[in-house]
This record gives C-alpha cells, structure tokens and sequence, in this order.
C-alpha cells in the first residue's frame, strides 16, 4: 500500500468519525431520542439533563462527563465488571504511552537515518513516485536498518523496555483491581449470593426420601448451626412453558386493552373491541374477543400451572441444589470447604448470582461435564485452526447453480445478469460473513454446553475461545499468510521455524496494521457512539409495533456491554500494537488513539447506556491480564526471531525475558488470583451486618418466576413440597 | 549370562536366605533378643510370647502371625501410613499375579514354539551347550517369536490385559486407602493437629503490637466463635541449646549414680565417686566429681534458660504461628479457606502433628520457598541426570599420589603393595558406594531445604526424588547402557527415539534383570528378617556402654520403616517386573515372590519391630498410586516400540493405551485425592465429640520442650510472654 492510498483511507475513516460524533451530539440532544442515548440514566431513575449529566446539551459535554467520572460512579452505573473493562483500556493505554514516550523520540530517528531500504534497488515499472512513497512509511521502520548495526541496540533496549512497562502496569492494575473487587463484595448491602453455596453431584439418595430430604439432612448435620434453607433444583421447563404462556396472555390482554381505549373516539364512543385469530401468528384460524380469549385461557391454564408446579416440585427433582446459610463467613466456609470423602459427591461451589443462573446447566454430573469441556475444546480447537475448511466447501455446495436447482423458484430473480454476476462474485464471501457474524453466538452456545453454571462464567469462556480465533486468524494468519499452511510439516517438524517465518513476514503487514487499526478505532468507535442501529430500531418499533408503555419500555431496553466479542477485539489491537511497537513504531500513536478513545467512549456508554446484565466483580481480570502476557511474548518471540534475522549477534540478549514473563504471570497468579476464585474471609468479614438479614428473601431469590408461591409466608409450603418428610424439623 | 551362572547365583542366594531365615527363627526365640525383634510389642507394653503372640516360640509362629493379623492390628502397631504401604505391596503383588495367571500359560507357549533364535546362526568360539543355553531361558521370552509372526497377537493382547488388571487393581486400592485414611481421621480419639491450623506470611505487624497480639486480633475477627488459642513460632535454637544441655547432666548424674552404686561392693562400702575431665570429650581438662560438677551446671543453667525462655517468647517471634481452635469442623473450615484479600500474606493450611514439625522451616517465606523448590528441583535434576560426572572429578583427585601428598601419615600404609593394589582397584568404586550410600540422606536434607513444614511431607519429597534416580539410573541406564549418552543428541531432537532404543536393549538384560531380583529378595528379605546389624550393636551397647536402664532403652530404640529408601526400592522392581512381563514372562514368579515375601516380612516387621515416627494417615498413597501408573506408562511405550520392532503392522493397536493410562490416572486424581490433600468436613464430623476436649492439653503440645512451662496452669503466662498487650482479652 502506498503512502497516498493510506492517508485517503485514514482520511476518510477520520471524516466518517467526526460525522457519526456531530450525528450523535444533535441527536443525543433530542428528548425523544432519550432511551436510545441515556436508557442506564433512565432505569436508574435519574435525569439525562440534570444533576451531573447537566452538560450534556453542550456538544462536548459528554466528553466532559466521561472524564470526569469517578469509578465509584462508574461502580454504581455499570458494575465492577464495567469498572475493570475501563481499568483494562487504560492499563493498555498506560502501556502504549509510556512505551512510546521512550521509543517513537528514539527509534524514529534512528530507523530513519539507517539507510537501508535506500540501498535496495527500485523494481522495474515503478515510478521515482513509488520509491518516495515506499520510503517514507517504511523508511521509519526497523526494516531501515541494516543488517548487523550497532543501531539494533537500542530496538534490542526497547523491547525490554516495553516489557518492562507492561509488567509495571499490570502489577498496578491487577492491584488496583484486586482492591475493587474487595471493596464491591465487602459492601453491606445483602446480596442473596453471598449467603448460599450451589451444591451439584448429590448422590442418588434411598428410597424413602427425596432429594430434598437428603440434602437437608446432610447439611444439617455438617452445618449443624448455620444452615437455613435449601432449594433442590427443580426440571421446570414445563412449568416455565405455561407460565410464560400466561404472561404472553397478560400482555395481549394489556395491548387490547390500550387499543380499545384508544378506538373510544368521540364518532365511535363504544369503541371497537379487539379481535385477533387463534392459528398460526395470529393469521388463520376462528377470529376471537382478544381480552375475552385471553381472560378465559388465563383461567384455564392457572389451575394447571398450579398442578405442575407441584409435580415439579416434587417429582421432578435433579441432584443440584442451592444452599442458603445464615451468615456470610458460614457460606464462604461451606464454599471453599471439602465437604465428601470422594470428590465426585456433593460438590459444593459459590452460588451465582440467581439472574445469571443456567439452570439446565445445574444438575450435570462431574464426569458429564469433564467430557463436555473436552469435547468443546477440540470442537473450539478444529473450528480456529481449520474454520476455512467448512466454509469452502459450503461455498462450493452454494454455487448458483445447485441454488438454482434446490430453490427453483429463485430463477427468475438470479437469472437477471446484473444479480448474478454479483451474486456469483460474492456468495463465498457472503458465507464467510455469515459465519463471521454467527461465531460469537456459536462460541456462547458451545461454553454453555460445557456445563458452566452461570452466565457470566459461559461468557468468559466464549471470550476466551473468541480470541484464540481472532489472534490466530486475523493476526497470525493474515501476517504468514499462505505460507502457514503451505509449511504446515516444516513448523510441525521444526516448531522454532514459526518464530523466523513471523519474523520475516511481519514488516510487510506493519502498513495494513496501521490501516486496520484506524479503521476499527474511527468508524466503529463511531458507530458505537451514536447508536444509529437502535436509534432506528426503536423509533420503527415505538411508531409501528408498541402500543402499551411496557412494550416501548422494551423496546429500548439496553442490553450489556457484550464483554465476550468486545474484549477479544480490544485484545487483538493491543497484540497487533504491542507485535509492531519496535519494528514500526508510528503504530504506536495508534494504538494510543484507539485506547484512548475506546476509554472514553467506553465511559460513555457505561455511565449513560449499558445496563448490566449480570455482576461477576471483575472475574474477567485474570483473564485479560493473562492474555496481555501472552500477546507479549508472542511480541518477545518474534522480536527474537525479527532481530536474528537481521544477523545481530546480541538477539539472544533477548531471551531471559520470555522466562521472565512466565515468572511474572506465575507471581500475580499464585498472589492475587486465589481472591478471584473464592471470597477470601477477611473480605467477608470487613462490614459485618449489623442486624440480620431478611432471609426468606434470600430464599426467594433463587426461588425461578414460574415456582415463585404467590406470598412469602408459603416458603414452608414451598420447601414441604419438596419433601417426604411430613413432620419437617423446624428451621431456626 | 548363561544358564549356569544364573542358576548358580539364584540358588546361592537362597541358600543365604533360608541360613539367614533359620538364624531369625534360632535368635529371635532367645528372650534376650527381644527388644530386637519385639520392640514394638515391648513398647506397646505387650508381653511378645503371651496373648495372640503365643505362637512365636514356634519357628513358623511369625509366619502364621504375620498372616493372621488383620488390618486394625497393623493400624494399631505401624499407623495407618504401615498399613498403606503393605496395600501398595498387596496392589503390585495382586497386578503380578492376576497377569501371571493368564501370561504364564498363554505367552510361555506360543514363545517356547515361536522358534525364531534357532535359525541364528550360533557364533564362532562357542559351544553347542552355549547355544543350549541361550535358548533355554531366552527362548521362553519374546525374542523367540519371528518377525511379523500372529502369534505377535498373544503378546498385544497380554499387553492390554496387564494394563486393565493395573488399572482394576489401582481403582480398589484407591478406594481402600481413602476408606481407611477416613476411618482414622474420624476416630474419636483426640488429635492436637485436628483441632488446629498453622500459619505463614504473618504480614509485619504494627510497632506498637507484637506478633501474636497480631495473630491474635486477625483471627479472633475472623473467627469470632471458635477461636482458641494461638502460638507464636519462636526462634528457640538457642533455649533448646541450654535445655539440650541440662538434660544432657541429667543423663550425667543419673548414670554416675548407678556407677557409684554398683562400685560399693563388700571391700568398698564407701564405693568411688565416679569423675570424669571438663575438656575435650572428656580425656583432659581438670578432673571433677561428676555428680557434685553436673548438680551445679544444672543449678547454673536454670536461671539461664529461664532467662533465654523469656527473651524468645517474647523477642525472636517468628512470621508463622499455629492457632488452636475449640472444635475440629472450625479448623477443617480454617484450613481451607482463603483468608487474606492476597496469597502471599496470611497463608493458612493444616498443622502438622507436634512430633513431626520441622520448626525452623515454618517462618519461611511463600517467595522464599517457592524459590527453594526451583532451586532443589533443579539440583536433583542435575544429580539424577549427570551424577557420574562429579563421582569421576572426585575419583581422579582422590588418587592414591593426591592421598598421599595431602596426608603423609598414610604413607607407610599404602605403600605396601597388596593394599596399595587394592586401593588403586576400588577408591573409584568405593567414591560411588559412599556416594549411593549417602545419597538419601543428601536428597532427605534437600527436601527439608525447600521449607516443607513436617517430617512427613519430607519423607515424601525425598521419596519422590529417590525414585526418580533409581529408576532412571538403574533401570534406564543399564538398560540402554552407554548407547543413552552417546546418543543423547539424537534423543533431543527426535524423542521418539528412546522408544525404539529401549526396545532394542530390552531383551538383552533381561536375565540380569531376574537374577536382580531374585537376589534382592533373597538377600535383602534375609537381612531384613533376620536384623543381623541391629542385633550386634545392640548386644555390643549394652555390654560395653549402657548403665541405666533408660540408656539400655535407647540402644533398642526401634526406628520407623524408612519410606523414603524402601518405597523407591520396591517401585524400582515393579517398574522392572512390570516392563519384562510380556517380554520374559518368566520374571513374573520372581516378582510375585518379591512382592509376596515383601509383604509378609514387612507385616512381621510392622507388628513387631518398627515404631512409626510420625503419622501421615497414608499422604504417600497418591504418590505410589502416580509412580506405579507411571511405570505402567513406561511399560506400554517400550511395548509398542518393541512390538513395532518385530515389523507388526498391528503395533499401533497399543496407542490407545497411552491416553487411557492418563485418563485413569486424571479420574483417580480428581476424585480421590483431593480427600488426601484436605479434611472432608463429612470425615470430622462423622464421630462428633460429645463432651469437650481437654485444649490446654491440646495447646501445650504443640509448645516445644525447651519453652514448655512446668505447669498447665502456667499456660497464661506463656501467651502473656508473647503478647505486649498487656489487659488481655479472656479467651474462653
């Protein structure tokens, strides 16, 4: 790529980013638009215009907030886990600044004098135009340097330089983010998570009890003192069926009602009842009363509810179990606590939080689940490394031709010369997007399938699985390109050979790295800034579909931040940069940008659009903190190789820093992850409750929607039903 | 090794064994052998010719006991960790015997018939009873069978049906042990390391507290119910120094009376105060009456170590403290739970039994032991691997010319020409014997170096240690002998070589590998039973230096089995036995002869003899359940390179075996050992204790002997002397 095309196309990302940014701040000023832009403001109950947000009619006033944001309010509006997706961005930014300040003041000017690339003698065909431009990019490239310089020196320097800083910021930040979540789970507000443990691989108990009999008579006697209450997962998707079907009726019944008051005009006083079709989308079958309809199936179907959820309750008990405790240390000890001889019974975890719970989940078995993790794994594993395999062969399978054939009633369209030659052009490429565009919900299916307990660990994994794919597709694949595969048997025979085959084809790719990361930061930072999908989305939903204020409520019901495709995208930009810092460091400055900007626009949308949908307190730290290691010594590999190459005696000065970052990550593991993994005690106990918590509360919590017993007082009714035992020992 | 030879040897050594056996039967009847051969019968305070030990006078009793004894007997004798190791012998014995049963009939045949050694060519200078002799006991080995042939079939298949009766055999034996292990730990009998927790990385405390006031106010937060008692760790070296001393003219005085006693015959009724010299080993120096002398050390001492007591328990605390809590489900919950917001401060895991803790290994740093595992492992790497390398430096300073020039004393000595040959001969050889014999006390002090808190845990590291160079020294390197260091090369860079090596080198050691262990159990059993060594320097002791009945005792005084050398050593014959058993069945009857007889003397020795030193309630299980796995995976990698060897184009059926040995070992892992690495709580509350125990008895024995205060009562006062504050909270 030439110097001209680059600069066009970072121009033009740049013009399409100040567009989207002026879109958003005059839409953003619309009230109407006020869902759409300020929906976590909303449902926290707050004023988009007033209070602290009161800037934000002044077009920057936006940027003012988000810099002025402190992180308890950022606690507060997103979560921890919001919090450290934000301590995550600026850790790499940390990491990127300080590196540049050293080394695009050093390594420019020394790559620029090195005269390398001048010496190479300019190919046939091209123009003195093409020779200027080659230079002037490259040029302030390592790959000006000429072979054996002592000005590999400092390149040599800067790598431990950046290794350096990166292992300085990450000890912060994960202090930082240690005390976060120390701070957020010592809080003295009660959360029902904290007071119970998820107990799985209840063995089968005797005949004559139920699971419910045997659970709590297992706790009772290991917990003799602070066991409260269990809750034996229930196989209630039955019942969850008709419950929702009533819900569905409530709410039709709801939206008649508002359509029939609103056809009481003045000319039609009675107004018109609404009516709809029984069948199939409300299209065919008899015609009905709607609110009459849905009365009477409401009717219907309660008793029925009432009777499933008995049986539920009773018949249809798995081997999982949520047990609540009356303290938290109680719980915290019950958690981390060994509690049967074989480890294959009576597993016992900390509870999720009930919103995130994967109930189908729950009752798999250890083995089961070990199984299902290995074969998610080599599922994961095929689908990164030959992902290209399927789709050939789909697109093959979907020429036009078979299409044609399969789905003749596309003729006439496809025949049309101008379709077909698109179509022809672009099906394997529209395949790819497809597959693109389903991976990460593919990637989420496959976690869920490993047996996680809860959504927020199912998106970790996903998220994990989703940078494997992302790094070794787009960064590795893209840098070797066809060489890869092509040398598949040397790097299998000889695995060292990667690390020169890296080394070699990295300098040619530093041009499209840079254009890449533009183009990420500018347009898709514009794009998540002004919203103009939702924006769309809901104004066509609120004007065509929503007739009650529920349904516009849903209509702009925000969703999460989506930390599963987010954060292994933001984790491929730091790779690239981190990858090219010493052999072009121009991309430094943007990796800055895109740091930068992504920290505020980030802070943005946590504070004023994002709700979470679950909180996990920031167990997604040791993950990022780890991949940032691991993108830093595929850096110090290729760094090794890059310098090797260039036939530099001193390159193996450079090897005690890949032992280096292994000790690292081990130190920050060994020190801070275990706080991670379990509720240290000391935590627990920082504020203690005062006053008892209101336990049945607790209970209820984990209670699901379509079991809840309609008053508290029916929580023994709740739990008798469970159980055999009719003279239930009393529970203090 | 021809046939002769071989049977000359086996037939020798079991000469040695029955004279040696008789010997037992002969001096072991001899009542003033007892505390030899009863010692811990004696102990016990059990007559050794009365009760169910009546049958010892005859000279099979000690078979029919050893048989007869059931397993809460042993556990009684030996502990639980005795009783473990005879299931390890029983295991292998039981996989030797299960394999026997079916390869002995199977494999003996098709290889006898197999015929492929009498089509080679016999070579020159040999005579036909060579070549006889070659076939008769190699011709019953799968040498014998052509390249090729089906019958290659029969040893596959032996193969497959080994690796299941291990894997049958393994799983039982797992269950059993962690059976067991339950059964002892939930005895009702109270065990101080029950009721406590120990420990490490106490953070520094504040100027104004000490740490124990530290310890004391973390843990009483904490644990605001079940909270004890806590001790600091002291740096006691130079109290214990002072105790030591005293106890040492106790034992002074006591002894001087008895000779004072016995000297006044009929002629002396006056008798003669027994003197001795205050210098050097007592042979200069001025001479004193040893009674009146030691009385006044002793008085002299007192205030001293009183003083000293003082200053340690209140100025050399150590970061690490045992805390005692009121029950046992309170520190099961403690151990395992995390207390500090960060890993490396406030370290908690289960205290060690009082007799068993290595004190001055406790205050050691996480870093600092971290550190010291790195570095140890990395020396018994260089040990295992290049141990040879400094034996030859050491042997060829250690000339007879070097001798004689360091100590010219020697010079008339070894000038004589028969001892001057016999050194020349043996001083490389006795360098390596010294070496062998000191190495595992070398690898014992490396493991305590690491910071490991007990005796036991030691005992284990040092195990591990030992049998990794057994096994790769003895086994590995006679095996493939000088061809493994001049190949080294090739091995690096292509691994899969060793495969094919150590097939090639199987065959041709395998008669060193019977007569090796037929005359280890032959001769070592012998020796073992018969107690030769211990019984001469008993006899000799009590002769020639014993005066008081206590020291009379201390000659006797049995030691425990020793698991660190005899477990390396018995894994070292299965790995052996285990390898050859499709290759030369005919080494399985040895193997089980080992084994067999292995177990019944081991039984004998349990019950009578040796008197366990510490109590681990059988951590070393998981060990020897990993190494003979380990073993097995050996054996199936030489098979399938061997049967590869033979041109099979079935080898490859071998390979599934691989992954299903590490599935095995992975399953067994997960869900047994993790009841070894911590308390079940289901185990601690199994027999709940009705009445309280007694704690300061519990307390007080984790205080060492030099700090012990005369009186329970005193127990105050010693938390006192640790605390600064001076209105200490009452602790109930």
């Amino acid at each position: 790529m030439d110097l001209t095309s680059f600069i066009t196309s970072v121009l033009t990302s740049f013009v399409i980013f100040v567009a989207l940014v002026l879109l958003f701040t005059w839409l953003s000023r619309r009230p109407g638009n006020a869902p759409v832009y300020y929906p976590n403001l909303l449902l926290r109950g707050l004023d988009p215009w007033a209070g602290r947000g009161r800037g934000t009619r002044s077009p920057v006033g936006w940027l003012r907030d988000a810099i002025s944001a402190s992180e308890p309010d950022v606690v507060a509006a997103g979560g921890v886990d919001a919090a450290v997706y934000l301590v995550f961005l600026s850790s790499v930014l940390s990491i990127l600044v300080y590196s540049g300040i050293v080394l695009l003041p050093v390594l420019l000017p020394v790559a620029a004098t090195g005269g390398a690339l001048s010496t190479i003698p300019i190919p046939t065909n091209k123009s003195a135009q093409s020779a200027q431009n080659f230079s002037s990019i490259e040029r302030l490239g390592m790959g000006n340097v000429p072979e054996k310089s002592m000005r590999l020196w400092a390149f040599l320097l800067s790598v431990y330089w950046v290794s350096f800083v990166t292992y300085f910021v990450l000890w912060k930040s994960y202090k930082h983010v240690s005390n976060l979540r120390a701070t957020a789970r010592s809080a003295p507000d009660v959360k029902p998570e904290e007071f119970a443990v998820l107990v799985r691989d209840i063995p089968r108990p005797s005949p004559d009890e139920t699971i419910k009999d045997s659970v709590d008579s297992y706790f009772r006697a290991l917990h003799p003192n602070t066991f409260y209450r269990s809750m034996v997962v229930t196989d209630h998707t039955k019942a969850d069926k008709i419950y929702q079907e009533i819900e569905g009726h409530k709410q039709k019944i709801a939206r008649a009602e508002v359509v029939y008051a609103n056809s009481k005009t003045e000319s039609n006083t009675e107004g018109t009842r609404p009516t709809h079709r029984t069948g199939f989308l409300g299209l065919i079958g008899t015609k009905v009363d709607t609110i009459e309809y849905c009365s009477e199936q409401i009717k219907e179907l309660l008793p029925k509810l009432e009777a499933e959820q008995k049986t539920t309750l009773h018949e249809k008990q798995q081997r999982a179990a949520i047990v609540v405790f009356n303290s938290r240390s109680a719980a915290a000890f019950a958690s981390q606590t060994l509690h049967a001889q074989v480890y294959d019974k009576w597993t016992v975890m900390e509870a999720p939080e009930p919103r995130q719970i994967i109930w189908s989940n729950l009752p798999r078995k250890l083995y089961d689940r070990q199984i299902r993790q290995c074969v998610v794994y080599g599922i994961v594993f095929l689908i990164v490394v030959f992902y290209i395999v399927p789709l050939t062969a789909i697109a093959a399978v979907t020429t036009l031709e078979n299409l044609e054939a399969k789905l003749p009633f596309l003729k006439p369209v496809v025949e049309q010369p101008a379709i077909k030659t698109v179509l022809e052009a672009y099906l394997p490429q529209i395949a790819l997007i497809v597959f693109l565009a389903l991976l990460p919900t593919l990637l989420m299916f496959l976690s869920k399938q490993e047996g996680i307990p809860s959504q927020g660990h199912a998106v970790r994994a996903a998220s994990g699985k989703y940078f494997y794919f992302i790094v070794f597709n787009v960064f590795l694949c893209y840098t070797l390109g066809s060489t890869l595969f092509k040398s598949l048997t040397t790097i299998i025979n000889h695995p060292a050979e990667i690390v020169n085959m890296l080394a070699k084809s990295l300098p040619g790719s530093a041009t499209f790295f840079l254009t890449f990361v533009a183009l990420k930061f500018l347009v898709g930072y514009g794009l998540e800034l002004s919203r103009l999908v939702p924006l769309i989305i809901f104004h066509l939903k609120r004007k065509y579909l929503c007739k009650t204020e529920e349904e516009v409520r849903a209509a702009w019901a925000p969703v999460d931040l989506g930390y599963n495709t987010r954060i292994p995208n933001d984790m491929l930009i730091a790779t690239v940069v981190l990858c090219y810092s010493v052999i072009a460091p121009l991309i430094i400055p943007f990796g800055v940008a895109y740091f930068a900007l992504g920290w505020l626009i980030a802070r943005n949308q946590i504070l004023r659009v994002y709700v979470p949908s679950y909180e996990s307190y920031g167990r997604m730290w040791p993950h990022m903190h780890t991949r940032i290691i691991a993108a830093l010594m595929v850096y110090q590999t290729t760094m090794i190789g890059f310098i090797s190459l260039k036939k530099f005696a001193y390159a193996s000065v450079l090897v005690p820093l890949l032992p280096a970052s292994i000790i690292f990550a081990y130190v920050c593991h060994m020190r801070f992850y275990p706080a991670f993994a379990k509720t240290p005690l000391e935590v627990v106990v920082r504020h203690d409750l005062k006053e008892t918590p209101n336990m049945e509360a607790i209970y209820t919590a984990y209670i699901p929607p379509c079991l809840k017993p309609d008053k508290l007082e029916d929580l023994d009714a709740f739990e008798d039903a469970q159980s055999r035992a009719t003279s239930r020992v009393p529970s203090i």
